[in-house]
């Protein structure tokens, strides 16, 4: 089950940077809802690469088509539906270099004892960060569904290099005040600006950055999320290690919490206008895997862009010796302004599948 | 599948805190191997309580009880095993008071909410880190299947409130150093014996503090991991967060990774022996959720013990108000060094299941 | 997932004929259910052996014992329900004896292959058709559940050998007018008598005979399954398979479909008190895989007790030579009266699990 | 998982009769392997429509596109491997008057429930017979994967309406004794041409004919299918309902089983060649659901083609009273002959499937 997520709302990926065509196939969809095409559209254009400055300069139209799972009247059938997004802009390279010396940082050497060679070389391949587009593709639609039952999902940069955004409340979390300013998703527009410089000042080093994605999902019922393994937790980690580069995931407090006390932790339970609450949030929404009723609070850290201009040692495979390796291509000195929709779409599907599950 | 981990070495995990029994059904054992169960005894013995003045005076025995899966000369013989541990130190209690007021920080509200107010209140129920034993059992044999593969899995305690164990490397963790002190599992002895006082302070003021456990696996080939959900990181999580308290959990050099450049976090490839290794080990032990044949590191951030002495704020769910609680019970000020095997079983299953998978 | 039925109405079947205990796990019960444990009592009691002088003489008190899943009031809490039943009636052989010659018609040497000879060899181990009894515990719990939703599932002894048991109106079938006669269940006494008088020839000559079970299933809703391959009939197949003996599984007219014009099994449309009914029930519930909401007819053919009393050829593993065999032990000549309430279960454990996934 | 097939071996089909496109993603396909698509393309040509008198007069071209899974040598490497076939020869008709009096016999009432009205209603939607041209595709490429194992899978018509073909060894098929004749792959030339002749007079009636597959699969090792519920017989069986109009499925002796004595059904165990093998088949190539290592026998019975030209009485759901119907449209008058490399390839599919699982 390596490329599919989720139970009801089931979302299997497919395609490599430079195969013909990437896309997912989406299981569970209630029947009767026309997905919004330009929604979808202006969501996937958060992520895709060459808006501005701070990303690759490849440029892709990234289009989904939709090829099957709606009737003749544009709504879901019940049938799965595949959507389509063509590779249009690949260039060739020299994949033999690339098979013999593999990047640090990258998927190269792993996939290669794998697969024992076959795998797709071509721009990282499957492990692609352009295998986020479905995804997006999967969470827009998502979002869509989210929305009719009053769930909003929403991301914002954190922290890039050791710039951080503001404070937000994570028990009543101001989504509107996520603004993109200078290409960045933050609630300071100074810090946003930044950041963009950081990213801008390690691109001209021919190096990158790294850094922290907050997510935060509203209005999502309590009570959803299934025993040890299938809790709201271990299914939205399971969901974001699937982005590219990410390397930790917390909820609420998070790591921070190893450091209090009890007593300072817990989120009180009060009464407010008829409902359960809890005053503050440091559990992040779920409490033995359950939703709480309070907002999902989640972060993710994405490590810095492994491939950088500079020059790095490495080995060759074929002589079994050390090499020295530049990689060349067109790479974002910094994924996590990028990353902020993908976030978004990776916990959008788990919330629907959950909220679809009952 | 809310309670079943790994897709070859499959996992069951059944139970409450005060039901007559809990246990695990595990498939996809190789079918041939005696289990040890002096070895089984001896790690679950880590794990149980009432071992130091650290942890809750409740005692059990906890011996498992293997009533399916073995063949006349007490070997795996390809059938699920089944293993029960009796509960039998259990109190009664008035259970309509606990049913009424939630314990903040307890899945007892969500699970209401969820259940229909029809969830096991008693001690917690399935959410009870009781149900970590029979966790331990499914890892203490994957640990004897993995030993026989040269694989070792080891965790000791990062970090207890503000204090610290000493760091170790990544790349070649010194796991013989890990040693119990003062009843904590650290390489530093005077760091275990700060731990133990700060636990104990704690206790003594009627709270309770959080930490962050750090496990290493070494041994494992390159190459196991499956596409874009199913890679290490992946399962890891899933199965990390299925652990009782854990808010976080970050491989390699995780949210370290956000302040850090690309030179610096990518870790070259060297050859060493005929063999390819990593000049250092940031990432982990995987890289596009493949292994890469480096030493599996990842830490877990435990909360701290929800159930606390002192007097809490929270809600009578019956008469829809706030009111107050004084959690009795025996609890755990800190449930840290008793997550240690917890820690390692729930990777060790992960790893057997990776590799029968292959 | 090799024994585990079922996405939300979870069961997961362990044990051996003679491992100390066999049972079940299951997940995805409703909580807020109180067991009619003697309902499950008097179910399990018509699958139980020793009831009559047409089946094994074995006698199994096969009373399950709840251990987990329920809360203090006995109803079920969201937790897993495992249920286990012990082996208390067991006889030792000369298991090595077995090891080497295998049982025409039994899994023996396929599992040796498989397990590479550690598959528990007494009495069948695994593949005993002991295992049905924690199915039929599961299937017992699913019909209290499915008759709160005013849905009855009903077998009868359709044939034994070549006695046919008379016909009954897929459109609506009398369940009532099924009743146990001479230790067998049907409509029509006379049959009944008469294929008990066949199974008792067949045991006189140290011979065993088939039979077809044929099960029904009435007030199920429309519009449950799921597209290509869970479907209502993907899924019984696949239960009904893990039934031991059966060797063919067919839905309405079945085979007998295979020899008709479309205008004769096509089951017309026809309003009927303000519902859509079909005109006949060729096509036994389901078309395309989705119930109409007409009634499920399934029929499964079991074939001969393959352990028979007469000297058959085999072989010796050990001596790679052609031997002989002759089976001592105690079992059933005729499957097919027992297979009457296991069939039952295993229908109404796949009508839960669609109509909670919804 | 309605759409999804096998575990390692992971088929997902989507599409509809006139959606854009229909297809399949695979996941688990070895790394390494250049897809034959002459070979695929051969084998879909047996399926495709239009081939013959027998069939419906729609053409398709048929040519799926690999749009993901292979590098750049045209070799799997590892990633899921997708594949699209476009619609291109749809007809638009009146929807609005299909949507309201149902087709009897085909699944346009259920899935109207289940999809409140939302299903695709255009040629059968998801549930029409062209979904099993990606079924084919998947079973080509599985077949050519299980040829280089050394394992043939071919079937044949056994019967369409009375007439049979004759009879085969199931201990040692003469798969080359079966040819295409008069459009039907059988042995007997004679009983090939009687059936076509049996189809031409439904037809010539407005009617339609149902028939009998059987498949046989040879060169599979013993000790292969898992326990209770994912045996060979389970799956075989599970993917074989996906096939529509598929109403039975029995192996080996089958349903004929039933009036057999064990003495003359079990198939006593013999040394031929150093080898064990059984002498005869009546099993089918499973025991206790773990491969023999003799031939897979599997009979799959299939109605005739709900759609006839004949008027038929059915409902419309709008006014809530009965009405007649007439189908239009292109049907074949019997489903059987083209079934045959269906049922190949659902076969081929889970064999694979169980040989990758090990």
């Amino acid at each position: 089950m390596s490329n599919t997520l989720g139970n009801k709302y089931r979302v299997t990926i497919f395609g490599q940077s430079h195969s013909p065509a990437i896309g997912a196939v989406i299981e569970g969809i209630p029947a009767g809802v026309a997905p919004d095409m330009e929604a979808i559209a202006a969501f996937m254009a958060r992520r895709a690469p060459g808006n501005s400055s701070l990303s690759t300069p490849r440029k892709e139209a990234d289009i989904p088509k939709i090829i099957s799972g709606l009737n003749e009247r544009g709504e879901t059938c019940g049938a799965p539906l595949a959507a389509v997004i063509e590779n249009t802009n690949t260039r060739s390279q020299d994949y033999a270099a690339l098979r013999d010396v593999p990047r640090p940082g990258h998927s190269d050497y792993p996939a290669a004892v794998k697969f024992n060679g076959h795998n797709d070389i071509r721009g990282g391949g499957q492990f692609s960060a352009r295998l986020t587009a479905p995804l997006c593709f999967a969470g827009a639609l998502a979002k869509q569904l989210l929305a009719e039952r009053g769930i909003r999902v929403r991301a914002r940069v954190k922290r890039i290099a050791d710039i951080e955004d503001a404070p937000m409340d994570f028990a009543d979390p101001a989504l509107d005040a996520i603004l993109s300013s200078s290409g960045i998703d933050c609630v300071d527009a100074d810090a946003a600006r930044r950041m963009a410089e950081a990213i801008l000042a390690a691109k001209a080093e021919g190096d990158s950055v790294g850094g922290v994605v907050e997510c935060f999902a509203t209005g999502i019922p309590a009570g959803l999320g299934d025993g040890m393994f299938d809790g709201m937790e271990n299914r939205v980690a399971r969901a974001l290690f699937g982005v590219p580069a990410v390397k930790g995931v917390e909820f609420g407090a998070g790591f921070a919490a190893a450091g209090m006390r009890g007593s300072a932790h817990n989120d009180p339970f009060r009464m407010e206008g008829g409902a359960v609450i809890t005053a503050g949030n440091n559990h992040g929404g779920a409490l033995g895997g359950i939703t709480t009723g309070m907002p999902l609070v989640v972060r993710a850290a994405l490590k810095p862009t492994p491939s950088i201009a500079r020059e790095q040692r490495s080995v060759s495979l074929s002589r079994g010796e050390n090499a020295e390796l530049a990689v060349r291509g067109r790479h974002d000195p910094c994924v996590v302004p990028r990353a902020v929709p993908v976030v978004e779409a990776a916990v959008a599907c788990v919330i629907l599948d959950m909220i679809l599950e009952g």
